[in-house]
């Protein structure tokens, strides 16, 4: 696997991707209203940058409430999720979602429970 | 710039390797000690995991005490770090380090403060 993408969570996706254009000239290449957020992700090599903010109660206004902006999940990425997730369970990994399911950009997801995986919230993503 | 790291604090760096080399199939390509930390780079892709785990009292171990295990900070590559602080000054960033230092692995690098990038902890690397 390799690294998909750090997921920060932000009050204003707008104004922290301008900054980070003007900072270090990442560049904003897609844009969605999902699940109830703004998502933009920023190109920074083979991977993103992928900002969160919400336009609705949820799991990452929650997470904004309680610990204030900041990154919020590491991304990687796979050619054959259901195939991780089943080493996940092998490896007695509580799973956040026992199936894939459709994340942003089209993209099929799962994230596996942070107390079994060193306190990172790790999302498993096939494009 | 592009993706370099994503910085990990944790107590247990070989155990977390051994983990996520398990899980994701990451494999430790380089390890030292270094300002007190065992540091291990778990390759993903064109960038790295950068597991730290305190050897000694200072920043990673006071983060575990306050935070526990997790995401410390994300670190984007720059060929030419010296221009990449002075664009951050220009932007009125609040610098950690006015100056690049030496960082781990042979590299240089210079942090930026979270309050003026959005709550995220930003290295700026030089290989």
């Amino acid at each position: 696997m390799h690294f998909d993408h750090a997921g920060i969570a932000t009050d204003d996706a707008q104004t922290l991707a301008e900054l980070y254009g003007d900072l270090f000239g990442l560049e904003s290449v897609h844009e969605e209203e999902f699940d109830g957020l703004r998502v933009v992700f920023l190109e920074c090599g083979d991977g993103y940058f992928e900002l969160l903010e919400p336009l609705e109660e949820g799991t990452i206004s929650r997470y904004l409430e309680t610990n204030g902006a900041g990154i919020h999940h590491l991304a990687l990425a796979t050619d054959d999720i259901e195939s991780a997730l089943e080493t996940a369970r092998e490896h007695e990994v509580s799973l956040i979602d026992e199936e894939p399911r459709p994340g942003a950009w089209g993209h099929s997801v799962a994230f596996l429970h942070p107390k079994d995986t060193g306190g990172i919230l790790i999302e498993l993503v096939e494009h």
